[in-house]
């Protein structure tokens, strides 16, 4: 008996995108610990560029603020966009998902563009009445 | 008792972003009379670079055909995407959105650009089977 | 009764996305075949800048192989994203969508460009647990 079965492709579907949208919210607003607190606790993102993946919440919190400093330096602006959603439900509490993403660079006085676009695999697991991701493998288009 | 209780997050989650499609392809093509009447009659939208809302469907029309004219004179057309939305039940007829908001503007013979990213902030509230918008924020991410 | 009456716009919504991601995500890892059979037998495909559809799937298959032997020879990528999508149930087992069409392409060595903007409708049909594409009508916002 799968996630989609018990909990319905409908609730997951919409899960998976109200997660993502404050996932990806936090991040861009540079609030580091609470978008590293929608990690599992050992929780990894592995951007394919980096020859490990960035394991636990320090680390991720640790990231974030390095990368918002550098975009405050820079005047800039991040956005996360994922799109294109595919969910296969693994077992009752975890899909994993493939979805494109983007990150638009938006410098102060415009214009925005379109920093890069990436191919993203994730492992979600329920938290309560959310999701954390587990995993997540990122795969940058332009170095493929 | 919230929205998302009693009508379940899944059907407010379709219903919303229902609403954005054919909200923005109307307003894409320029009908701006229908467009209008997806704001309440009271609705505004504020884009944070006005000292106060645009409010009311005569304003909102006004606005839309004046916006037209002037691609119409550039040879261009625009298209709103909304994105990364995420919706919080108020009560059983009202939701708040946090959502992106893109603007591409498309010139006859191409090429295709992001004009702008903003951040959306809307309430929405049922009307009939629907929604409408009652109040719409507006921020341009590179005028931050 | 509406497959929206009977199956609820919240299912069909959900159904529709995964539908659509999972036939992108083929379409741009360029499996021909398997992206072929998202369409039904006589399924076809009618960009509007040509003359007429193309219609059946060995004819679909040519068309990814040969985008995709052009494509690898400027050793570029495509990704092509639906969004605002709207979903309009024609009967039990149809449904017709209008939806805004992006593709990109992702040079290596980046950077990643909107290619172009679109405004696509189809006409979708049950097939099993999923959905099957038998008409699609794409117009370029750049050749309008």
């Amino acid at each position: 008996m799968t996630a989609a079965v018990t909990t319905g492709l409908a609730e997951l579907y919409a899960q998976v995108h109200q997660f993502y949208a404050r996932h990806f919210h936090l991040l861009d607003e540079g609030d580091a610990r609470a978008w590293a607190e929608t990690f599992t606790p050992d929780g990894w993102f592995w951007p394919a560029v980096l020859p490990e993946p960035v394991r636990g919440r320090e680390a991720l919190i640790a990231g974030v603020r390095e990368t918002h400093a550098r975009l405050a330096a820079a005047g800039e602006q991040h956005r996360h966009w994922h799109g294109m959603v595919h969910i296969e439900p693994v077992d009752e509490d975890t899909v994993a998902v493939r979805c494109y993403a983007q990150i638009f660079a938006i410098p102060a006085g415009g214009p925005a563009r379109l920093q890069m676009h990436c191919v993203c695999e994730d492992v979600l697991v329920r938290a309560g009445h959310g999701w954390q991701v587990r995993q997540r493998r990122v795969q940058r288009d332009d170095l493929r």
